[in-house]
């Protein structure tokens, strides 16, 4: 959570005036978002996110997550949608930064979801796979198996010092992940990071899917496989076969899987853990000592991973047969 | 700029069971106050500020700085309103801190003020004075010239390390300020933190105070003295005597200053960079090394005390004669 670049007042009004919204009223940076600086602005026209993309972000994948979002916005997906400025332009820049603004969407995240929560995402995730078929940018995964070897080594031995012995077990399974990841299932655009904090409820009802700064073109059951990692585990890292098979139904009422898929889901899921164990390994490690903010613990994904391992088949995930 | 407590949606809902303000359809941590945690709330009676005060905010306070609120917003004062829950109380508890709510004010405020904004900011310091007269609960304030040597002395000598000599300089000037400080000028509420971030503006209009958490008991020329300090100065250190004439002309429009308070006024000046500079000073030395927040310049206060130490009278600042 973070805004990393500060915005004037005299600054946003000048690009607020590129805009048919209406005059500038307040704005406040807000603690969400691990990328970027986001403000909610409000103006005369209502309520509106200002991203200003900071240097994690590269701008030429702008024009694939802003398109996206209007894309799927126009299919009926209610998610943000980019403000188009009197150009007809969704990009524009602020405090040097590219920026751009979507309408706000109302809706609370879930800490603690149970199985009704779980299918909501799961039908909605079916919905975004759908409505996201016939979206003409394509946009390779930068975080799937070829990239684990190498952000692995950029943590490197220092992993140990996280927990002994956690090396030489993450190498063993980028042996495997290399080796059997499945790379023939039916692809399109995953959210590819659909963690409870970028799903809104209002009620029990699903309001919105947010953040789209990882959506990219990949296995569309990997996309599944990540939900499973983040919704349908316990506190205590134990897996939850009811909301997995909630979840499991929901999609597949929208979008069937194949017996490709579903065979894949085990490798699918250890590969998914993988990716985030590796994210919050490198997070970890970079945070120097005495730091106030703590990132999230790599180990939760370790456990999960080990969960995974001992799957005997899809069928332990809650496919009902 | 901090959220130190998250606060989730089932506590959040259920903390809004017992006020008439409608449902809960969304809230964000804001990147806000530097010593507590502040959402903005939306539900169905319009948006909010809920603030859980941490530990850095005594709880006994609370009722003075939410009754000065509510007794100078009654009063024609535009500040955030306490909203009073179905009990008619102001002060809650959630996620193990006490908290209130707090109505939203619609603003901007000035990163580079104008001699306007400091015309604007006096008239509606001395309506702060004039409206707080008759509040009936006093508090002194813990950050008067009796604090400042124990407060030096928490920096103890590690203060020439962010400047060489510095510690003897204010060692000599603490012996100044003890021996001359103005003890019998009239005293009354002052807000005693009004930074350019506490006003906001809407075009050259001021439409709102905010942040009451320092407010206290003590000299009210010396909010006035703050008030130079903090909106009269140029980037580069210097006194923009255009600024303070406006400032100082149209507080006594609305309010007076006696022969006695502007003949004090430079050493009220003195104080109030002292002040300023010290807490600086203590907050920069107790940041580690690495951190990614860094703290407030200290000796931006140092360059402006300087200035208070040439002054030759109080005419300097702008007194129309």
């Amino acid at each position: 959570m973070a805004v990393y670049t500060d915005v004037s007042a005299d600054d946003l009004t000048e690009f607020l005036s590129r805009y048919d919204i209406g005059k500038l009223r307040s704005y406040k940076g807000i603690a969400e978002g691990v990328e970027n600086s986001n403000f909610l602005v409000h103006t005369d026209g209502g309520n509106f996110i200002l991203t200003l993309y900071e240097k994690r972000v590269a701008e030429q994948d702008l024009p694939f997550f802003l398109g996206l979002m209007e894309h799927l916005a126009a299919r009926g997906i209610t998610c943000p949608q980019p403000v188009k400025n009197k150009m007809g332009g969704m990009l524009g820049r602020i405090a040097g930064r590219p920026a751009a603004m979507v309408t706000f969407l109302d809706g609370l995240w879930i800490r603690k979801p149970n199985a009704g929560h779980c299918a909501a995402v799961g039908e909605a995730l079916a919905r975004l796979h759908l409505a996201a078929r016939d979206f003409p940018i394509r946009r390779p995964n930068a975080l799937s198996v070829d990239s684990w070897r190498p952000l692995y080594e950029h943590a490197g031995a220092r992993g140990d010092s996280v927990r002994p012995g956690l090396c030489n077990e993450i190498v063993q399974e980028l042996d495997v992940l290399e080796k059997f990841w499945p790379r023939d299932l039916p692809d399109g655009v995953i959210h590819a990071d659909l963690f409870p904090d970028n799903v809104f409820f209002l009620g029990d009802r699903l309001s919105g899917l947010i953040d789209f700064y990882f959506a990219c073109t990949d296995t569309l059951a990997y996309d599944v496989a990540i939900c499973l990692n983040c919704w349908c585990f316990e506190p205590d890292h134990s897996y939850n076969v009811t909301k997995g098979r909630a979840l499991l139904k929901a999609y597949m009422k929208v979008r069937a899987l194949s017996e490709q898929e579903r065979a894949a889901l085990p490798m699918l899921c250890r590969g998914a853990a993988m990716r985030f164990l590796l994210t919050r390994l490198v997070d970890w490690l970079a945070v120097p000592e005495g730091a106030l903010v703590k990132p999230k613990d790599p180990l939760e994904y370790f456990r999960k991973l080990r969960f995974h391992q001992s799957v005997a088949s899809a069928s332990d995930y809650g496919f009902e047969s």
